[in-house]
């Protein structure tokens, strides 16, 4: 295995401005190890699901390459469910219900081929059981990408900061990581983040675009302004799987490259909002992210002389 | 005259969560004005100000070449008065208090040498003032570029609509673009705005960065990451003189040199965002702002190959 993932894998209804869905398919390590298996065949899912999940969609993860044996299914009960409206500016949202179900049993036990994967992505999560995916990596994975959220910072901070100080990068959105700081500026909060143990923060703004902060660097890559914005759910997990999936496929951990990957990651995220769900990451071909990474080196393409004469 | 530009001149009293300052010179003409002229001599300011009005900041602004016989002084009144409060994200903020005094007044006559300028920054104001000012100059400018807000939208929409007819460039926020327009998407906004009269659309998202919008192109420059953002006020009009004044100095409007200006103006609007007011615009010099379009280079600065093989 190349890329391991560990993360929800659910059921969501969406309702936006614009529309609503009453029951798709969603989940972190569903978008994650969809859009990073665009890049590589192997890709490993740790995640539980209940009876209830259709064995569709999982046969087109395997189609995919995505391997299923860290996927446990559960006999008789249903898979996490998800709820939220997003307000009108699609760039914030209400949760408004959660049903853990399965997820209360998630205790994953990684497959023996999981566990030398050089890739591992922890998908937002109980630091707990981030935790117990990384002590099973054996050796440590080359690069260990890890999202969490609010929640755990006010519910299991301490947790949540052992976790942290192990990871290479972390890629959490601008709110969280002024919270997790205690710092309104972002550069002030990358510096105190990398502080407490990764190598890069990566600072996700929803339509506004993501910033990669290394040591005295520092990256911004746009979102794609797209002619309709139909659901955002996934696409900071799309993003973050394009991101591991280029990573896993170069095998290049320069800062060059990460914003390479940074890139790759936004425009497999602009289609993720194209459409309700995961619905239009299984219709795109490699060729259209292509094509739309060409379409972000034209966005943000200048060529200036110095102005002082 | 090679720019003219009308707009307030004032006294603003600014809340942030970090920090407030009860009585300072601001104003958009203040700040068009100021960064225009560090790319040219030939500004003209439009405004009107009262007996209270600091002889200091006049002459600050006469150094450095900004033509005043626009600025007309009314003896026994009181200059603008506007109060505000940030809120903790720093890009929105709350009008606490409004005097508009001497702006009562504001019916412009153009001095004769402001006439033939080539180049007119409208600044946020009455449309009924922005149309006296465009409708003085002879021959029409070759560049008009216009402000506005939401409060114009509400109260004043069919005037409104005839300014914007007659601008190359309408330079709004992201949600007077989107209240505008009626549309939510950015890039069908673009297009309806433009159908409006405006070749250009500029949409500033003030921390997120700015868009250009063309026919059938689009072009996003980032704001830069700050240590420390003090005061956004006047950062929008900072933005809009450094991209006029840049324009007026290289008197290309070919998309590719509107995409520098928009640089040009983003990095001045950094500068102004570091100290409260103007402070700051008086402290740095053109080779400021040169590093700093550098900075601008390196934030965005990818190089990708097409990813399918």
């Amino acid at each position: 295995m190349q890329l391991v993932t560990v993360g929800t894998v659910a059921f969501d209804r969406i309702e936006t401005p614009f529309g609503k869905v009453d029951k798709v398919v969603g989940g972190a390590a569903t978008y994650i190890s969809l859009a990073a298996s665009f890049f590589t065949d192997g890709v490993g899912l740790v995640s539980v699901v209940g009876e209830d999940f259709p064995e569709e969609t999982m046969n087109e993860m395997r189609r995919r390459g995505i391997d299923l044996k860290g996927l446990e299914v559960l006999k008789g009960k249903e898979s996490f469910f998800w709820a939220g409206r997003y307000h009108y500016d699609m760039n914030s949202r209400d949760t408004l219900e959660t049903r853990l179900n399965v997820l209360l049993d998630l205790d994953p036990e990684l497959p023996e081929e999981y566990r030398s994967a050089q890739y591992l992505m922890l998908g937002n999560l109980d630091p707990a059981v981030q935790a117990k995916v990384l002590e099973q990596m054996s050796p440590r994975p080359a690069m260990v990408v890890m999202d969490t959220m609010n929640f755990w910072m006010d519910s299991a901070l301490e947790k949540l900061e052992n976790v942290i100080a192990n990871v290479d990068i972390l890629a959490i959105n601008d709110a969280e990581a002024r919270q997790l700081s205690g710092e309104h500026s972002l550069v002030k909060a990358a510096k105190k983040i990398m502080a407490m143990g990764p190598t890069y923060l990566v600072v996700k703004k929803g339509e506004h675009g993501a910033l990669l902060f290394s040591d005295d660097r520092v990256f911004f890559a746009p979102a794609l302004p797209l002619e309709d914005i139909v659901d955002p759910t996934g696409a900071g997990d799309t993003f973050a799987g394009g991101f591991m999936g280029f990573l896993a496929r170069t095998g290049d951990h320069s800062f060059e490259n990460l914003k390479r990957a940074i890139i790759v990651g936004s425009a497999l995220a602009s289609f993720c909002c194209e459409r309700f769900g995961i619905e239009r990451l299984l219709q795109i071909e490699r060729e259209d992210i292509d094509r739309r990474v060409q379409e972000f080196i034209e966005l943000v393409d200048f060529d200036i002389e110095l102005v002082a004469d």
